[in-house]
Parts: structure tokens; C-alpha cells; sequence
């Protein structure tokens, strides 16, 4: 028996991995695989209506907001965005909370101007900044809501006019949020939605269409939208992970629902973390994630003793980031709670 | 028993199906599905290298070229390869043979100049032009090795001192080639290479590194050399179903062994519509494509009786493309010759 918490590529419901399985040898009895089906073919539309409709449901999206899955992973949404959204003298601004908001906003450079409203460099990303000043001037701002490698996520919707623009990738799914201010979300499959190798993409049209340069045909968010999610061959395969990863979530009561799972599995581990001086987290308390728990331990030998543990319990992604260091462990929604009261029994007992 | 003849996703390996499927409930005996591992680690590492030195190896590719396993499918590839290569004042020649040769045109325009140096829009691209000039000062010469929707295929390199960049999504793997003359190699994986959600892309370094633009860190192949293809979460499952396929087309003997029962299943089929006046096949007999076959029937209500024997029999993928009309069959690697005779069979008593 495993334990996954792994950051991501990461564990998804048993049941998943179940139909996926046998989706590969007999898809919905059709005598093919999912993986040898055309993508234009009312087996897949299915297959892609289902996500979408799902995903509008458990999120509550208005709409006026459109669902797409795209190629690709977080990384091709950092560019995607502002060549999109933003012109060469135009200014967008930005959050600056770590590892992937520094990559957004470098991609974002290339495009146009990026205003960098507050950063928490200053702590070495161990907390989330508040009470920053979003210029009404701004084309967009740009924030990660969860960070993964530093373990911190942003408990508010910041209060502006300015359209909101949000990196979803490592919380999508796991905590209720007006999802409707949003003008653009986006996120990675491979955590709470589905397998790698596809982006869910949720936009609200009105932001669209204006930009001054020519958009590649496969960047193009207005074309994909037209093209209903297949303008190419979409990536058939993780799509159908994520429409079954989306079944399981409405089954089993929603969001609401396993919000309530994720708060049990974070406030067991992080009340286990600050019961005990052996462990430190390095995450300032109100800004800490309930998706990635970081924290390290004073001394060498016992972060190597400790690690040894956990994995003689069948537990893999243990290990910190290499540029955090120490432990992370990310609890997201298909990780059962059994598996932190595993591993806070561990830590209890070492 | 379905006969699967659908231009891409297509049908596989049989075996590449089953191996996939115990992979998504147990990854190599490691307790974990291959959804769930992580992209860095030996796990993967070890997939990767086995899909890059197995198509290494059938290719008989030098240590010049590099293999990329990237997101996305042709349609990517289309804006990326002007993207990395074409500075907005120079030009690259393009073939024009139809639907995937336009777009590719159409695409490479965003970024500079084309030059199409020849095209067989003059009869509805049933043929391949030859004795093109291609100019010596061309950035690079583009061109479809094989047109998916029309039936064609080129049977001849151009000879030329320009480096030659090709889109081989639907004849890569099914015939030998000198591949160590293109600078450029590009494929969806979804027909002969895997499954949908990765692009192959076999590039030779000293072609890149010249444009003078900025490029997202996702679209620029150098950075992906130098990341070893795992410069964000890769589409991990897509590349696994890759590796097996390629394991598989090894096993059975490599390109040259399917190259024969690739021209057996073409011979056979070709030579049965030529022989039968009900079926008039498309394309000049000299730029046949041995992948995609296609042909029509002069009345449409025999088509819709032929498509419904098709039907009958299990046969999937068989109407032509919405373009072309009338028939297209799909005869990629992993479709057994047996089943192209029922095909032809059925021809025979219709």
C-alpha cells in the first residue's frame, strides 16, 4: 500500500485509475480503445461535454465564462496569457509569491509591460503580501492562488476592478471561491483535475479580442472557444482523466464536500506539526497551504532518519523541494485522510 | 472484432493497449499508476530514454539530432518551427499539397515571409509537384511528407543545399528514409508514433539560436534540449504510450520489416480499387500515399450502401474526409494486413 504525496503528477481516486484502465482496452463498450477513437467522433464529444459541464457545475461558472482544455501545462499558459491579453505598451500587474509567479512574469516581459504590485522575496516566499495597490490602469493582475514549491496560498480574492487573472494549478477544485470574478483561470491537469498533458482554461470572453498582434492559430483563446476545445487533435486521452477525475469530485458531494475533507487533512497535520518542536513549518500561519505542507527539520541526520520512516510506510513525494529543502507533502483532494493520519502517527511516534 | 481505419488517433499495437492499461493500475511493479508518478523521477526518466534511444535507433539518427517529446500536436508545430527559425525579413520556401501544407503556410506568415514554391491547388491536390525551385536563400524549405486528407505522399527528397524541415505526422516510422538530411522533423504522435497530446520533434542544434525574437520559454526547442524534454510537467502518459509503441515497432523488426507489410497492405488495396471500375481512386498513381487511401464512387447511393457493408463488418474510419468526399482508409503500422484483405474482399463480392 502507497501513500502518494506526490506535488503533482499525483494521485487521483482508485476508481479513476480503475475506468481508465479498462477505457484503454473497451471504451464505453464501443470495441476500441479510448486511445485509437477520432477526436471529432460523438464518443469523445461526450467524453469533452461531460468535462465541461461538470466542471460549470462544481464551480458554479456563469455563462459568460467559457471552459477549454488546452495542450500543454501551466508553463504554456504563462505566455499564452499575456500574448492574448497583452499589448507591447500596455502594463499588467503582477504578484510576486515564488517559483511560478516569477516564471509568469517573465514570460509576461516578452509581451508587454509587468508591474510587480508586491512581492514576499523579502521572507524568501514564506508568505503571502497583503494590502498591496493594484493600479486601475493595470490590463490585468496576475496571482498564483496556491503556491506549490513554497507551500503558501493566498486565503483572499484581492478587491479590484482590474480584470483577475489566476494560476489554479496546485488548489483548482479543492476549496469553494467565487470562482465568477475571475476573468481568466487556469490550471495544469495533473493535481486535482486530471492526468498531465492538458490545461483547463476558463475565460470570460469580454476580456478577448483585444490585442494588436497576430495570435498563432494553436494560442488563440478566441479560436479555441470557437473550435469548441478542438481545433486540433486535443490530448483525447488526459481529457477523458479529467472528465472521470470531475465525475468522482460531483459524486462525492462537490466541492463543499471534500473542501471539508482537505480542511480535516490539513489541520490534522499542521496542528500535529506545531504539537511537536521536532518539526518546523516555514510557512507564516495565515498564509500556510492546505494543499502543500512545507517544513523542515533543525538537524541533517534526522531529516534523513525521518525520511527513512516514511518511506518503510509506502510513502513516496516526502521530500522537499531542492530549493526549500526539508519535507513537502501535498494533500490534494484524492489523497485520503488516512494517509495523513498515517503520517502524523509517524511523527508522533519519532 | 472491429477493423480500425481511422486517420489519427488510430488503431495500435494490441499489446500497446494492454501494457498501457496495467500501467494505469500498477506502473512496473512500482504500487503506483503511471498517472501518478512524477515526471522527474527514474520512474519516468527511464521511459523517456528508452521512446529517445528507440527512436534513435529505427531512425539511424546521428548525434547531431536531438529527440523532444513536446505538448501539443502538429498544429503546434506549425507556429513554432517559424517561430524558432524565421526572422520577420527572411523567407522559407513551403510545398503547398493541401489542407496541413496550407495551415503550416498560413501559420509561418505571423513570423515572416513565405515563399510557396509550388502548390497542386490546380487539381484539387491529387498530386505532388516536382522539379520545383527551391531559392538558395531560403531560411529553410518546408513541406508535408504525407498528406493525411488528400491521399498524397512524397516519394523523393528535394534535393537541395537549403535545410529541409518536414511535418511527418502521418508516414513518420512507415518507410525507410535518409532522416539525417532534414534539420527539422516534426509528428503528431497520434498515428504511427503513440498516442494524442505529444508532438515528436527531431532537430539538428546548429539551425537554432539565429532569430532575433524573444521566445516563451515553452516554445524554444533549445530550451527543451537542454531540459531533456522535461522542462514542465510533460504529457507523461502520452510519452509512455509512445515508448511501448516504439518498443514494439522495434521487436517486430524495425522499419524495415513494417515498410513491407506497409506496401503489401497498399499494394493490395490499391491493386483491388484498380482493378474494380466501381472504385476510382483519387490521387496520381505515382504520389499514392501507402497511409491514407482514397477513392469514390460515382454514385452516392453505392457509397452509402459500400459504407454501410463497411459498417457491417466492424469497419471504423472509412468515410472520407469532409474535403474529399467519398472513402479514405487508414492503413498505419499497427493495422493488420488482415485486416485491408476483408477490405478488399468485400470489394471484390460488392
Amino acid at each position: 500500500m502507497k501513500h502518494n504525496f506526490n506535488s503533482g503528477p499525483s494521485v487521483l481516486p482508485k476508481e479513476v485509475f480503475e475506468q481508465a484502465s479498462k477505457a484503454i482496452i473497451d471504451f464505453n463498450n464501443s470495441g476500441l480503445s479510448i486511445l485509437e477513437i477520432g477526436h471529432r467522433t460523438t464518443l469523445f464529444q461526450e467524453v469533452l461535454d461531460e468535462a465541461e459541464a461538470t466542471a460549470r457545475e462544481l464551480m458554479h461558472l456563469d455563462d459568460e465564462h467559457k471552459i477549454l482544455f488546452l495542450h500543454g501545462g501551466a508553463t504554456t499558459q504563462f505566455f499564452q496569457v499575456p500574448m492574448n491579453l497583452l499589448n507591447e505598451d500596455e502594463t499588467a500587474a503582477y504578484l510576486d509569491c515564488g517559483t511560478w509567479g516569477i516564471k509568469s512574469i517573465n514570460e509576461a516581459k516578452i509581451f508587454g509591460n509587468v508591474n510587480v504590485v508586491a512581492s514576499s522575496k523579502d521572507k524568501n516566499y514564506t508568505y503571502i503580501p497583503k494590502n498591496f495597490v493594484i493600479p486601475e490602469t493595470s490590463k490585468y493582475f496576475h496571482f498564483t492562488t496556491n503556491n506549490t514549491i513554497e507551500g503558501t496560498q493566498t486565503h483572499f480574492i484581492p478587491d479590484t476592478k482590474v480584470p483577475l487573472v489566476a494560476d489554479m494549478s496546485s488548489d483548482i477544485l479543492s476549496r469553494e471561491m467565487d470562482f465568477n470574478r475571475f476573468s481568466l483561470i487556469y490550471a495544469g491537469a495533473q493535481k486535482n483535475i486530471g492526468a498531465a498533458g492538458v490545461n483547463m482554461v476558463i475565460v470570460k470572453e469580454d476580456i478577448l479580442g483585444k490585442v494588436n498582434r497576430k495570435l498563432p492559430s494553436m494560442m488563440d483563446y478566441q479560436k479555441h472557444i470557437e473550435a469548441g476545445s478542438v481545433l486540433n487533435t486535443p490530448p483525447v486521452f488526459a481529457i477523458y482523466v479529467c472528465m472521470l477525475t470531475l465525475r468522482w469530485l460531483k459524486k462525492i458531494g462537490g466541492i463543499a464536500a471534500i473542501e471539508k475533507i482537505n480542511n480535516q487533512k490539513a489541520d490534522l497535520l499542521y496542528s500535529t506539526l506545531d504539537s511537536l518542536p521536532l518539526f518546523k513549518p516555514t510557512v507564516a500561519k495565515e498564509d500556510r497551504s492546505k494543499m502543500n505542507v512545507v517544513w523542515v527539520m533543525e538537524d541533517p541526520e534526522l531529516e534523513k532518519k525521518f525520511l527513512a520512516v516514511c518511506k518503510e510506510n509506502g510513502m513516496v513525494g516526502v521530500k522537499g523541494h531542492r530549493s526549500v529543502g526539508g519535507f513537502r507533502v501535498s494533500l490534494y483532494n484524492a489523497l485520503p485522510l488516512s494517509s495523513v493520519e498515517l503520517l502524523t502517527d509517524i511523527m508522533k511516534n519519532f
